[in-house]
């Protein structure tokens, strides 16, 4: 189905659900559409396992009414198990009106470190900051300010997706000043080598302030962007495998006291995470994300099994552990881990 | 085994197979041993699960009178339940004397894609289309020329194995009219600019053409050919891992219509396949292929097992599926997606 | 736990170890804590599942008892039932004061091949050889005298270690002689095109010389030293899994009468391992290795746990082989390819 069918403008929820839900069948094989049905099942009390136009409609005006009462966040955070969630905020949220200890920041800071040289980065950064960017000195200040400003309001991580040719590397000063003045002049169009050298300049200032604030800085390595770019919102993406963790080595011995948690996109690379983690004290491989609340109980439900039978086969049965130790260690992953690198739940 | 003793001119059947058998040892552990053993069980009625020196030449002599019959052929098919093979045929083939509808053609174009400073190919490519061949122009009539012929015979796709460093992109017309020019002027030791020119140029009419004929383009991305050119006939090509589908985003956007069916070399690709499949509507990821008529059988069955064993494990026991959704699904991917991607079979 | 605190000077093997003790908690789902208790239980008879601050020093004061008995070595050989170890040693051992037929010698080269710009490798050599090497014509005489002392002393292999960007290639005498003057001239820090040549040239020359005197050649690619500067002895090497095997098409075309036992180091390269010991003759895949003659124990008896479950599955359950027929390849895997390819132990 096309993005133009999906994306119409002026069409009803409704009329977006029906027409979604006519083609669903290429997918009714996917972990995803799993998630949907153990969503309408966990959350929305449906009975089956399927949903499709035989009985979609009732669905969702069943659905509706649920998720239009005013505790339905309550409902799925208590159905859910859910204490709190990890939020990525654009640099320039002002984090107010809700709970930050609820709903916990994080500073995402993408836009930063690669559209800086976008005329509506710079003016949302002066917004943010009240500070005119030119040069390393006020760059540094402002992304100062940012950290004071999360930070207050409760903020446990700086997060970032990096594109798989990324190779963070420290860069001086003085080619720092040149870089933010090239690309202040000539915007987007700048020369590639200074819009490198910004991205260098604006990501190691972020470790150095993730050391400061004493925050884990989030990287999630690989992401390529706008692949499809005629796929619907956040259907575009997609990466390229041939990345290796060494790109980082600089990174990960200059900051030892940052903990970096680090996801990867291709399966492939999980080996190198694994080895990386084993040898960096500062590297914790790392699982996320979901883009709507209602996904968490599914997708640690699935998470949830895929352990259960990795500590029953690998440990129970292959190395003998005992079920308790088994059960205490997925703990810790699911639950410890969390609450020591990121200081929250204890 | 050397190449010399397999290929020896001269030598019979008979003494090359027990030459062979001689040496079979080493790879009796292999799935392809356990191949030959099923199409001797299945399609000869051999008894037993090993051809060694003790029994083959009976075996041989066996296999050579059953596979003498007139009706060999319908035996294979009917055994191994085969309708219909597709075939990849050489551009200049006339597709003349065979039942197209049982043997279904495809347009396999490797040779004018990478090599058409070959003289050899430029003349073949004449002989095929009455066309010279020297620029743009003649070039488009010339491929023009060829899917006509093709579809006509029942063609349903066209074809090629690409290199893994090979990254399709558009070329303008008057770079390819000097590219052409270059390359017909010093032949294979051209300037690689051009001959790389010349492929894009190549490549990207076919796509046009798999368009405007409404013909699936099947992509076999990332072979390395003739690595070890002492090898035998087809033992020769071997591959590298370091391949990523993201050298195909221009090509799978500009032809959304078209669809590719994409085959990779190297497992590690495997997610990548699956990821751009979900993202890009017009991505298949596809298994090929066979060499003789006689492979389909073993090679089929290995592939119906492990379809089998993941449909149970993971849809059947993991995720609840009821075993006739299962089969559906399986049924799917065996022969519903070939009929619908192809348009055979019904 | 920082480095300083494990290789603190002065402190006893037994504080050290109380030290590791302490911290071991965060790694006792590993696989290597796994052989630690393996290797307590089997060659030091400790009762027990784990090893921690409550038990360790009485634990620590039995081994030290019994590790400090005459016929430690015999007892290690004895329980974990080994013929001979094969080790790799540096070009300059004497390779005296053992049974080199229990100790089996091998020629570790990297030193001559990465390092030969440093003046002490020079120094080395020349001490070793009594040969100053200066120019093409004294590097092969000196590495001549090498494998003639190696192979006099046993030495069943010349071993490399190969970081993941190295391609060998042969060059010419010229380029080596201008090449080897240079980095003479300048040391460390000669020309990079200088010392990649005189790489190429010395991995070559080794080559040759495995040809010559009928050795197998180790390669085990993909390491990169030095990763993690501040980690423990051996605990800083870490690799980049952007490697494949057709780096070494060359050198595989150009000595097909070397055997190269080749193992790699991220899981996937595999993949390409397997498909390239399938093309080429003289390719093996290769699993190494261990730092402490204590670690055979506990590694074998995890690989075999590991191929005993491979050959039950996917020999014996899939393809209906008889558990004898099993056994046997498994016999082949673990010693008679052994003793075929490195032509010991029987």
């Amino acid at each position: 189905m096309p993005k133009e069918r999906i994306e119409e403008e002026g069409i009803s929820p409704k009329e977006k659900v029906g027409r979604l839900i006519e083609n669903l069948g290429p997918i009714s094989n996917t972990i995803q559409y799993s998630w949907f049905i153990e969503m309408a099942q966990k959350l929305l009390d449906f009975n089956g396992d399927t949903i499709d136009s035989s009985n979609w409609e009732s669905f969702y005006d069943d659905a509706e009414q649920k998720m239009s009462a005013d505790n339905w966040t309550e409902t799925v955070f208590s159905k859910s198990r859910l204490e709190s969630v990890f939020l990525t905020n654009d640099f320039d949220d002002p984090l107010e009106g809700f709970d930050s200890t609820k709903y916990i920041p994080c500073l995402r800071t993408d836009d930063l470190v690669f559209h800086l040289s976008d005329a509506r980065t710079k003016m949302r950064l002066y917004e943010a900051t009240n500070i005119e960017v030119s040069d390393v000195k006020s760059a540094r200040e402002a992304i100062g300010k940012l950290f004071d400003h999360f930070t207050r309001r409760n903020a446990k991580a700086c997060a970032i997706s990096l594109p798989p040719t990324f190779a963070p590397t420290k860069v001086s000063d003085a080619r720092a000043d040149t870089a933010l003045a090239n690309i202040f002049a000539h915007g987007p169009s700048a020369d590639e080598d200074d819009q490198r050298a910004v991205s260098n300049f604006i990501f190691w200032t972020l470790a150095e302030n993730c050391q400061s604030y004493k925050l884990p800085f989030d990287l999630m390595i690989g992401v390529n962007r706008k692949v499809f770019p005629a796929g619907v919102y956040q259907g575009q993406d997609l990466y390229d495998s041939r990345v290796s963790l060494i790109q980082y080595k600089d990174l990960l011995n200059a900051f030892p006291d940052v903990t970096f948690p680090i996801s990867v996109l291709a399966s492939v690379t999980n080996q190198e995470l694994v080895s990386y983690s084993w040898i960096f004290p500062n590297v914790i491989g790392y699982y996320s994300d979901m883009y709507k609340m209602e996904f968490a109980l599914p997708k640690f439900a699935m998470y949830k099994r895929i352990l259960a039978k990795v500590l029953a086969e690998n440990f129970v049965i292959d190395r003998n552990w005992s079920e308790e130790s088994a059960i205490e260690l997925g703990t810790q992953l699911l639950r410890g881990n969390v609450e020591t690198i990121f200081s929250v739940g204890k």
